[in-house]
């Protein structure tokens, strides 16, 4: 069971209601591969980072047992950085700053040892980049799961459709459902996108919870209701790194399991926006896991029959 | 098992993105009364209704043995109208016109043979006509179920209070809830709003489902992903008649059966929204009503152990 991860690994600064970060440990990969690892799921990461990137930060992520050897370090760059704002409502942010430094140039390379893995997961980057890690490895996955953003729906819609055809499972928000479908229902919006390529679809909602869409089959995961929502950055990640990760380790790959790889996903999602950044997901517990994954269930499930 | 429903019996003209109609059958009353008549529970409006309203509507409701002994007509006043027109997102809407005309100075009255229900719902009225509902019974029902909004809490907050210290369940929607608890984390609010009066809290959040709150515990409802929306006037009532309906044929009030009768809500809900106004849900047939039960159980329903 293996999973290999190609996204960013970054310096994050926050400010919500609640305070404000210095530069911390931020990045797509990172928390897709700190959830993927609270799984114990042999996770790989393909990234880039600057000189700048402090060596405590590598430490934790090998500390986690995850795989960096595929984070190349370009001395005389800077690592990527990303400043936002959330509004009091917490569904809502304006970016600060986006600095591209040495993602700007970025060509992932996989390293030997890592060009067979169970599962890809593609992390929001161009779609190039998507496609060159797909072009590297030996065999094709059993799984690909690819994230995107409205900005490559803007400007790469081709390369986009073009990766697209080769993946498995999409996981977007549902305002980019509704721009790349051109259509606001979002039943009809997982119908024109399956038609793109992926068999699977995610929708994910925020506060909202998430749609799993297969074929003529819809499962629906909500978030957990919190008292506070203290910094939502990197909980849709932390979701692809449970979603991604469960079905690495699990290797089955059919609708029912997708279904408790979403709950895992929303699950470790909840602890993420906890506290600042990694903060959370990095020293949650097993016991922990477990307790929310029950919570989880007794927050859905039902027996229509009676007593 | 009796369900009594004190709310309006109206006239709504709609417009959506997908049409318009002319004065047609609405109100609260009569989306609860449907609702719970379609669980065979025995219901009971109170209501008015003007000289203007037709028999064909009342009609309607006898046949699907509602009891309508409650509803005065007053012949020489005009019925209570509702117009609204629908934005594309079909979430939001602009009130065109709100004409109380009878409602202005209604005065219900329970009929004898009404005053001891199991179940009570108080649709959203004035809280002091809710409060002489429940004054009026000879016993206190099992349970009472209040519905209200935001108008009353701008301009009845002390009768409303008031009210709620004699009530069982409150039925908002989320806005609703941030306004009355002063909160906007909807877990915030649920607990500041349980120490109001009510032990039972049910948050309406349209198309993103319903939260059920009960000392410590919470479940949530999503609402059926759906195609399309065709109109979602009535759905928040037909949502509460499924709700009392259920508990109120089952006599069973405990936190695990009020999940069975918020699916039930939702599930009834689902349907009112397909068609304009009361069209769906009087034409329901059982047989569709256990499909869709079903749909909602697999929408949400996991097991977390694998195959």
């Amino acid at each position: 069971m293996s999973l290999l991860v190609v996204g960013t690994v970054a310096f994050d600064q926050i400010q919500t209601p609640f305070g404000e970060t210095d530069r911390i440990l931020g990045g797509a990969a990172t928390f897709i591969g700190l959830a993927s690892s609270k799984l114990e799921v042999k996770t790989g990461l393909v990234s880039v980072i600057g000189g700048d990137f402090p060596q405590e930060y590598l430490d934790l992520l090998t500390s986690k047992n995850i795989d960096i050897s595929g984070i190349e370090k370009i001395e005389e760059g800077k690592t990527f950085f990303w400043s936002g704002r959330y509004h009091n409502d917490m569904n809502s942010r304006d970016t600060l700053a986006t600095e591209l430094n040495v993602l700007e140039n970025f060509q992932p390379i996989v390293p030997e040892g890592w060009k067979k893995p169970d599962v890809l997961m593609l992390g929001n980057l161009h779609p190039l980049v998507q496609k060159s890690v797909l072009n590297q490895l030996d065999e094709r996955p059993k799984l690909v799961i690819l994230d995107t953003m409205n900005f490559w729906m803007d400007l790469t819609w081709n390369e986009l459709m073009d990766v697209l055809k080769d993946v498995d499972v999409l996981t977007i928000n549902d305002e980019e459902a509704r721009q790349m479908s051109k259509e606001y229902s979002l039943v009809k919006a997982a119908k024109k996108i399956l038609k793109m390529g992926p068999h699977t679809l995610i929708i994910k909602k925020g506060e909202h919870g998430a749609l799993l869409f297969h074929e003529n089959n819809v499962f629906f995961a909500p978030a957990l209701p919190l008292e506070d929502v203290f910094d939502p950055t990197g909980a849709g990640d932390t979701f692809a790194g449970g979603f991604s990760g469960f079905l690495a380790k699990t290797q089955n790959y059919s609708f029912e399991n997708m279904k408790r790889a979403i709950i895992y996903g929303s699950a470790l999602a909840s602890f993420t926006v906890e506290q600042f950044g990694t903060e959370r997901i990095a020293e949650l517990t097993d016991e922990e896991l477990v307790k929310r994954l029950d919570i989880f269930k007794s927050l859905t499930n039902f027996d229509i029959e009676l007593d």
